[in-house]
Order: structure tokens, then sequence, then C-alpha cells
């Protein structure tokens, strides 16, 4: 499991949690790290489980053997089971002091990976022969960051749905730029294998509307996400934090084309 | 996700969590049929990744193909996912009206499945060159009973853990009932293959105990079980009913053993 976390990727969802909660005051940051972390222990939890052999059967992830690669098999099923499920031990214990946002938070979090709308289902889908590229990215990436803004926004005693078009906007984005990266990047600086989509034949933005189209569509996104953040002490200074995070979504190799 | 869990086995977590809730009273009657759901759901989901070909490679499951014989491995380890993650789904929007119950209960089902005293650890420890019978058994069976009947007490609002011993040792009485139906039955009364443990070198009751010793063994588990009952106003109707439940525990090729 320690294998699974660290070290990390680009931690973009848990920052994104912290973020909003900061906006709106964040009056119990024991709860917001639980929420984050919470949030992070899925993602790789949805990581491990996509690696192994009967998916992508990936040997490296984060530029290290994946799990079932440097342990075995049976234990990278155990570790995702062992993550999600963390995810929930450690989520009700920091919320002991405050029980009434513990319901709202292991619903946002548990839908965004579970089905019918979650990464569980987005992952189903890649075993149907059609599938519309929106739903799929919606479920695979869109919804556990959806659930990262609202998460923040629940645990700092926000309103859940005033968070939800911020994080869905950014899970497009970061979707693109990801296709983006498949078609674009060099092994070296993104640790797993390039081209995986179009090897497996997977729905992707940068097939379907071309290099430039995809990165419109991104900065697109990028100026809705911004757009949609909703009046509140910290809202200028999320907005500018947001516009220097997305610049990390999208290779170096492709920067001069999105100048 | 429903092949999983439908035609269900002896249902006996579920309805020992409905027993003690019932046992104190019930005053949340839907609280509790989630808490005995989430129970049912998690020991589904172990039994689906427990059957990948990675474990033990279980062609059937209650009498019918296992989940990655009758759909495919990746659709398996999705349904696994999506049955642990349901249980928090269905857990949370249950409480929402008793929100000071959701943290314990969540916390009780979680860890008894997580790391490191639940399913999750237990099904790891099968990786180890050694491991101590007693630990093992607790981890892969008797914390789930554990949840099961702690679960029950605190969705009707009681304390668990007065009611912790009662469902460990009906655990491990299960686990050592389950040990002499893998020696004992035939696999059509099964509806698994019999002697997986023996071929897989696991850990084993009988292998320890012999027949008789692990008969005895469980008659006196079950003892303890029932003499743990605290006192309630329906003590004695649960007594009965875990008497007459444990009944089922034993196959009927060795009734007169028990006799």
């Amino acid at each position: 499991m320690h294998h699974a976390v660290f070290p990390g990727g680009g931690r973009f969802r848990p920052r994104l949690t912290l973020g909003v909660a900061l906006a709106l005051g964040d009056d119990a940051p024991e709860l917001t790290d639980a929420a984050a972390v919470a949030i992070e222990l899925l993602h790789c939890a949805s990581l491990v489980h996509d690696d192994l052999p009967c998916f992508d059967d990936a040997d490296m992830r984060r530029g290290q053997p994946s799990v079932h690669k440097a342990f075995n098999e049976p234990l990278a099923v155990l570790t995702g089971d062992g993550l999600i499920l963390l995810a929930f031990q450690n989520l009700a214990e920091a919320a002991s002091g405050l029980p009434q946002r513990l319901g709202p938070l292991v619903s946002l979090v548990a839908d965004a990976v579970g089905v019918p709308n979650g990464i569980v289902a987005g992952q189903a889908w890649e075993s149907e022969p059609e599938v519309e590229i929106n739903d799929y990215q919606r479920a695979k990436t869109a919804a556990l960051f959806a659930a990262s803004t609202m998460a923040g926004a629940v645990a700092a005693g926000g309103v859940a749905a005033d968070w939800r078009i911020l994080g869905e906007r950014l899970g497009e984005a970061y979707q693109v730029a990801d296709d983006l990266r498949d078609v674009a990047s060099d092994p070296e600086t993104l640790g797993k294998p390039v081209g995986q989509d179009a090897a497996l034949g997977r729905p992707n933005a940068v097939a379907q509307f071309g290099v430039k189209g995809a990165i419109g569509r991104l900065k697109g996104l990028i100026d809705e996400a911004t757009g949609s953040i909703p009046e509140c002490a910290g809202a200028s200074a999320l907005r500018a934090l947001i516009r220097k995070e997305s610049e990390g979504f999208l290779p170096q190799a492709l920067a001069s084309y999105a100048a």
C-alpha cells in the first residue's frame, strides 16, 4: 500500500480539496486533510487495479515498478482493496467531532469511485464495444475531480453543489491533457509506456479533435472551471492557484502549441 | 455485481446484525438494514476477489460460475471494487437521519475488511511462508463476524464493545466449520471444489486438531458465543436464534460426529 501511494504523482485532486476548503475558511482542517487523503487513496487504488495484467498490464507506474510487478498479482488486488477501505477508515475517524459532515463526504467520494457514475463504472465501460466519450471521461476522471472540490467544500461546512462544475471541468481538462500526453510525451517524462490508449483502442480526445483541437478544448475547460468559482473570501486566491496548477497538466513538449 | 450477490449463501453475517439490533429494540430499522447489507456486500466482494485466477482460481461459487468465469477477469476485479464502495454508499445514505451513528458503523465495517486486522490483511497473510492460525482466522473470518454483531448494536444505539465476543466466537466457529466442510463435504453440497485449503497449503483447523478435535472446538466456541450475550430485552430470543443458526454451520455429513 505504501508502494502504491509513494512517491505520488501530481497530487492534483487532494490539493484541489485543500484549495477549496481554504477558500471557504477551512474551519475543520483535520477533516479536510482526511477528505483530501481519501480522494488520493481512492485514486491510487484505481491506478493499482488499472495496472493489473487483466487491464493495462503496465509494468511501470510513476517511474517505478507497478505493484503487481514489485510484489505479485494477489497483493496488487489486495492493495487496491485495502486502499479503498483505508480511505473510509481514515475519513470516519477524522469526522468524529463533526458527524453531520461525514455522511455527505462518504457519499461524495464513494459515488465518485463506485457504480453507476464513478471510476469503477468508467473502467467497466472499457469492456463495452461502443462508448460515448463524454460519459466515459466523466466517470473515469471528472467524477473524482468533482468529488475533490465538493469534498473540500463539505469538509469546510460549505455547499457541495456550488463546487461541482469547478471539479468537473478540471477533470475533463485533466483527461484531455492526459490524452495529449499519451500521444506527445516521451516515455521517460511520463513514467509509463506511451500510446497506450491508441494501442488499446480506447476513446481519446486527440483522436477525436486532433492535437490543436484538443489543446483548444483544454484551455476552454480551464476557463469554464475558474469562471465557475463561487464568490467567497478566498475566491481570487483559488482562481490563481488553479491557473497555476493547470499549467502543470500539459507536457513540456506541447507548451509551444498552447502559447 | 448482481451475479456476485444473488443467489446468496448462508447470509449468516447480516442475519446476525439484524438479530443483535432486534435484541436491543431496533429503533432505526433502515439503518440496521443498511448495516446488514454493507456487511454482506463486503463479504461478497471478498469472495469475488478470492475466486480470481491469481488467488483460488475457482470456477464455481454458490453453485454457479464465479464472476470472472461468468463475465471476465477485469469485470470481476471491478465487481469486487464496486461492491466495497456500494456498502459505504448505502450506509451513508441510510444514516442521514442519525449522523452520529455513521462514523462508528463505517469504522467497524471498514476495519473488519481492511488493513491491518480485516479480511484483506488475512488474505495477504496467505502469501506469507508462516502464519499463526488464530491470527489468520481472526482476520480472515472472525473480524467480519465481530463487525456483524457490533454493527447491529451500533445501528440500534447500543455499545459496540459489549457485542464483540459474540461475533468473534461465532466467526471462529464458522471458520472451523468451513475447514470441516472443506474436508468432509461432497462438491455438490458445497457448490465449490473440496480440499482447496489442503491443496493450497493454507492453515486449517482440521489439519491442526483432527476432525473430532475440530468439532469439539466448534461446540466450545458456540457455547462461549451464546454465553457472552449481554443482558437485554431480547437476550434469550437471540440465544435461541444463534443456537439454531449455528446448527447450519456443520455439513450434514458430519452431523453424526457432533451428536
